[in-house]
């Protein structure tokens, strides 16, 4: 394989003599503070279990590709224009069909100018963080959040200071107690980034009371609430709550989403909605010349006929992964595992033992081909959780779920002692 | 229309009382030196010379389709998973196409694993000044060079320099001199950004000759090389040169290129080619969960068998609209417009007499319904350039740049006096 190949030449090349292989040594002109190089790709794990990684049996290919043919046959000349013919809000269908979807499915009732389509949600955190913050600046977290925010963060310079969840997501005591401490010591935090609906990793879902009761505080401290509501599609039990976002009566919030778990995400479209007072802002830093036009053709064509009943099925479907995985995790760590099934999404939030460390476990297991999340990655205060792991199940078969828990709980009893008992085993410590 | 409508509302609100709505003027959260808001969007001109919009006619929309079908009935359900199943660095099939194009067109010999697939040029400009780029930094441009370029270099606070063109492109004298004049202040640029190959905004070609001695002036002065190749596809007079990347043999040049021109703009693919040292910090910077998959899908399966002959029709189709505008700006404002005939690309790039200020008429044109870009926003000395435009002729129809031009002639004549003489007509001053 010539990656693989060039890779090695490449090696030989930085060991006998590095970058000073003309007059001046290249590497001088990079950045003294870069972030570490990407190694090269090794292909995917035998047990996927990280990242949203998604059903490779539940991509509806052949609705998309009708929906996107019969748009091209249509209006396919407009490629020639950055922007289609809509404008660089993003495609009008695709905006109409959020207008629907999401007046129906959150309460939200907005109009085609309070939507920018991004290309992904990664890029409407991106335009958030821009809109809003400086080196110095404070954001407030879930103390258990999505990875890819807290790394962004950290990358702004900005501080982040979670507060604690429950079965119900964000504790509300807590989020008044932070703001409270913050605001002695003269710190206004720029935004509350909460995914509040199938928490990214907890699953949990905060209830309406509590959705009322944190755009109150926000009121009284004076903070933006930043909403991600990417896992919202995919809730299983109890009935979607109205986003913060339609419960807001004035422009105190921010909202995003996306279509990477409800469709595909290697269709790189989310969408963030805000205030044209906002939103004006977010568009002029958004400097990318626009959104993918393919996927956003082919999602503005299918979502109206498809959207609805897709769901329906990917969610039964991840339901039942959800399932299998707890009662394997429960099977082959038994009490050494402990955790709250989800209420929707595509994650498993589970507590070893405490002499587990799982960023030691998800190095020992990436060897053996089976990948997952280290708890450290995941929360604002990594040493307390050093024992949590999250486990994805929507992109692995029934089957390496099944082998890849048996084998997970092997490797964690063969380097931590622990789970002691798997299934009717009884292991030798 | 619901979005001017929404648009009244939002300026009614902000006329009785702005922000604070609430408890808290929620503007108070954005960042102090945010650039200016976006504007509603209007619609596009009915006579658009500006950006690098293509020919509506010269989409090859069928068989941009036929070939995403096949690929999509034969590994959609990759979409399941970010970056496809091929990895960060971009779609495989696209990327080999990439190696065997750019040694035939451009003399490169490189590996799959110095090719990144970018969203966008835009992307891979932005990836590179992530990767050289602190604030105070100083560049080299040519004097009259992409704005957008220029104003990425300002938001990331950087200096720019620019180097005189003149038929020939970027003057090497010129160059040695500021290198030169540089160093002498004791500043090395990051880097020299240049567009060889049918550069933007005047046409011109870089001879191999020129291209040498920019990577020994780059070696003599430790410099990198940033080449943007975005148009060099679109070359009509001469056959294309080497690419400087090509004729490197160190690890001196970041080569970025597009298939916006060739393809279509709304298709939103870039490429980096740099050697791996450089690409796996670039890859590691490019943090958006991978490019949009049906893009890369489509033009990995078309390109092969039907980018060489889309081309070479397309090229004669811009060759024919260049010469058309060229004859209709000769007609309308006779002595009054100087230019020199581009040898690729989609623009003209014209000198009107002093007393024009280009960025004023553009203002005027534009509420006419014609737009172009003013001389002040595609060069580093704007005030020495107040005179010159840019026009595209890619957009337009035949009939479009025959009664856009003529009108604007109109217009320039009206606004400041010039020209005096369009086609037989005499216009009195």
């Amino acid at each position: 394989m010539s990656m693989l190949t060039n890779m090695d030449l490449n090696a030989i090349k930085s060991t006998s003599g590095g970058g000073d292989i003309m007059g001046f040594d290249y590497r001088s002109s990079f950045r003294a503070d870069l972030p570490a190089a990407a190694k090269p790709w090794q292909g995917f794990p035998a047990y996927n279990f990280v990242g949203g990684h998604m059903d490779p049996d539940h991509v509806p290919v052949a609705d998309l590709l009708a929906a996107l043919t019969a748009t091209l046959q249509k209006e396919g000349q407009t490629l020639a224009t950055y922007n289609l013919a809509t404008g660089p809000l993003g495609y009008l269908p695709l905006r109409e069909f959020l207008l629907q979807a999401l007046k129906t499915r959150a309460g939200m009732n907005i109009t085609a100018d309070e939507v920018l389509i991004t290309s992904g949600s990664l890029q409407s955190l991106d335009l958030v963080n821009q809109l809003m913050l400086t080196p110095g600046d404070t954001v407030i977290t879930e103390a258990a959040t999505y990875g890819g925010a807290l790394t962004r963060l950290s990358a702004c310079g900005a501080r982040y200071v979670g507060v604690d969840l429950d079965g119900d997501g964000m504790r509300m005591d807590a989020l008044e107690e932070a703001l409270k401490r913050l605001a002695g010591d003269g710190v206004t935090p720029k935004y509350i980034y909460t995914i509040p609906t199938a928490q990214n990793p907890t699953g949990t879902v905060l209830p309406q009371a509590r959705r009322e009761r944190m755009l109150s505080l926000a009121d009284d401290y004076g903070v933006m609430i930043f909403e991600d509501d990417c896992y919202a599609d995919l809730l299983w039990q109890g009935s979607r709550p109205t986003a913060i976002y339609g419960l807001d009566d004035g422009r105190r919030v921010i909202y995003c989403g996306s279509f990477s778990k409800s469709i595909a995400p290697a269709l790189r479209l989310g969408y963030v909605v805000a205030d044209w007072s906002a939103l004006s802002h977010l568009l002029a830093l958004k400097t990318d010349a626009g959104t993918s036009a393919l996927e956003q053709m082919a999602l503005g064509a299918y979502c109206g006929p498809h959207f609805d009943r897709h769901v329906e099925t990917a969610v039964k479907n991840l339901k039942e992964k959800h399932d299998l995985m707890a009662e394997l995790v429960s099977a082959e760590f038994g009490t050494a595992a402990e955790f709250q099934p989800a209420k929707g999404g595509i994650f498993l939030w589970i507590k070893l033992p405490d002499q587990v460390d799982t960023t030691k476990l998800a190095h020992v297991a990436g060897a053996a081909g089976i990948s997952l999340n280290p708890g450290a990655e995941w929360t604002v205060d990594g040493a307390a959780h050093r024992s949590w792991m999250r486990l994805c199940f929507a992109n692995a078969s029934r089957q390496q779920i099944t082998y890849g828990v048996r084998k997970l709980a092997a490797i964690c009893h063969q380097e931590f002692g622990v789970p002691q008992h798997s299934g009717n085993v009884t292991r030798s410590v």
